[in-house]
């Protein structure tokens, strides 16, 4: 461990921390790091970039109807399709505040290594099905196993993105330096919304498929919550 | 408030503005910074992978013909679909300025917090729509209702990046510092040619939906006022 | 234009580069670059994102084929879509040279402007046909039109190519300090070699619609001089 | 050689890294770094959002399922697209675990050059043509053509890889200073890993086409015995 040449840790880290580094912060010796971490920077945007070609997809879900060149017809076939929207607009959301969450845990994570890698990939895995499954349910949202898809792929992508920051919190030379430990908790907070509010549309989707989405605002009221106790608390401090 | 480390800080600025920063500068506490900032940077990719993969669909809308092998049959076919490529060059055009008027802002934006974050989102799902609503409109040009779903969304997103900026504009925190009030009113003025040009177009669609498009050359002319003033004044001053 | 503050520019342009700025070496009073400078870097993202999208949807060309379980039915209709593959693999070369020379430009260019950007948006409107024109011409090979309008379009992205850095070349503050004069000749004729390639590629379209491709070659061969030229020069110079 | 100016080489590296070159450290004259030196990081990014178009691609293979409104039609359907499920996700673990190997050899890379960028071009016109060989594959997994070419363009993939590799290690002047010569190895050992596993996939596929995928298996164990043989050096060291 004593024979990490400092120069090779700059070049990996992000340019304003490493001035800050020594032997002591990161617990990587200079092979590890050449073999085991991962360009933290580089994880972020290819994040992003799934993220943005899935909602983008969501998109794909619209076509122009076929139908009589009158203004009437128009009207109608896309009245047909007016549930698509809501659909759309909701999981456009969804998937947004998720992609939300995941950039505020990593604006406090400092390095990157393969297994933070890995877990993201899997959480990649049931993002990218979003599309595949918004689209089965605005087409069957009156059936149990047709909105059951949607929000089983939104519980396992929400428990995953926990466990990511469960995995970061136990390994405190990942995270940027100094962060609070009141940070820490607020961001298990408020990831922690997406489970439970998703495994209650599943447990809903068995009494009324098209009343299942309600749960969904159970991630509204928790991040407002979190605001309001934010603005409780600064008043008090201020 | 007094007590964020500014080291902290250092490290989700801008690398050359971190230089700049002092206790005054940013009306944050290190756990506003770590909870409610987001990376600027990111928001920019994100938005930019978005509009790319949305003006990139705008191609899907051609579908290699099923004809004859024969030059006739081909070039036939080819006229018939002449008028989705005018629709695709001006959803292009529409969607890089507007694209363009986000660069604009961006780059006399110095931070990102969540709230910009979700204006953005928003703008982005409208942005999406944008393939759908040009093959809709393309498909039924001669119909009122074809083209006003294409105004619409152009207006709405319009309307929403105007927002941003005004957003914006009410906490200089969030911007770069030493910016010239002429440039934010500049930015105001610019970003504001896509609301009225659009609403003109929805006006116009009720009387002649083929020629409700000549409206976004309002677009075109605000644009070159803006650069013909900006000539003027440059040359008022050398 | 003495009121530059030197400040303000660093901001906006890369780190390392900012140190050796001084009032003479850009021509943008601080007003200018607020509202016409662009983020070169997020330029070349966007122009790189369109890129991997355009290419990535040729390969969405390839369906699997609707044919009786067997190995017998399977290798029937692969070949009848061989051609397609040969026509794939030549899109993706031809765009991925393009896109080497765009890299080849940019990574000269220092700065960025809001002209570069729609010169550059231009450039992308036909990118973003390529997938199209491709499956146009892989299905009628056998056609003059059909593989016209493919060539067609390579030959007017080139054309912008070629363009993008004659507007680069006459404003010298936007390229990188103490560039060579050898350097701006050789780009311009390495970007030099699409427009009589595909033009060439045009003309024996008309004599045999199959054989036009070979003309691409000549791009091959343009590459292939330069390189051997290059080699020759540093040789002389050991 | 003696004429570089470092000031120029200074704009093209990655800003820790230049504090620490002089002129032994580059075998490139000012000339050449200006022509055949490619940003790495436009590279890395480059590679990044192809890889997220077609991972993001391979869920297009889903789609919503044309059945009666009920949930036993549902189920009933959704058990017939089960093995592309399957499918998806070793498409997914495959195509993320040869992403992760590019991105562990691109930590150790300080620079890239045209022809890095050319063997990365021609190492992503096969990685865009998994979401094409995976619905092959789910749609015949029982002939062994359907699985071949599967089987066989992981291989090509897997072998260019290795080959990007082995072409940056033959150039220490391309990779960082001081990288270990035990993480040059190692590299090696893990991207070895692709090329047998699918050579034996491909062997299998003639033998039984739905079991050929065994074969991957020797990936993961080979990625668990380096980690195994790391854990093991590091303690002793310890």
């Amino acid at each position: 461990m004593l024979s990490i040449p400092i120069v090779k840790l700059h070049q990996s880290v992000p340019p304003r921390m490493s001035e800050k580094l020594s032997l002591d912060d990161v617990p990587f010796t200079q092979s590890e790091m050449e073999l085991e971490a991962r360009d933290k920077r580089r994880l972020e945007l290819f994040v992003d970039a799934v993220f943005a070609i899935a909602i983008t997809l969501l998109g794909l879900g619209f076509v122009a109807p076929v139908v009589q060149h009158s203004n009437g017809a128009l009207v109608g076939s896309l009245m047909g399709i007016a549930p698509k929207f809501a659909g759309y607009f909701l999981a456009f959301a969804l998937v947004g505040i998720m992609l939300n969450n995941h950039w505020r845990q990593f604006q406090n994570i400092a390095y990157a290594n393969w297994m933070l890698y890995f877990i993201n990939l899997l959480f990649l895995s049931f993002v990218v099905l979003v599309p595949f499954a918004t689209a089965v349910w605005t087409t069957y949202p009156d059936t149990t196993v047709g909105v059951l898809i949607f929000h089983s792929i939104i519980f396992i992508a929400g428990v995953i993105l926990y466990a990511n920051w469960t995995y970061v919190r136990w390994r405190p030379y990942l995270l940027k330096k100094d962060i609070t430990g009141q940070t820490l908790k607020e961001i298990a907070y408020r990831d922690a919304s997406f489970p439970p509010a998703s495994a209650l549309a599943i447990a809903l989707a068995f009494i009324s498929p098209a009343l299942s989405n309600i749960a969904y605002l159970l991630i509204v009221v928790m991040m407002a919550m979190a605001f309001r106790q934010r603005r409780r608390r600064r008043a008090s401090h201020g």
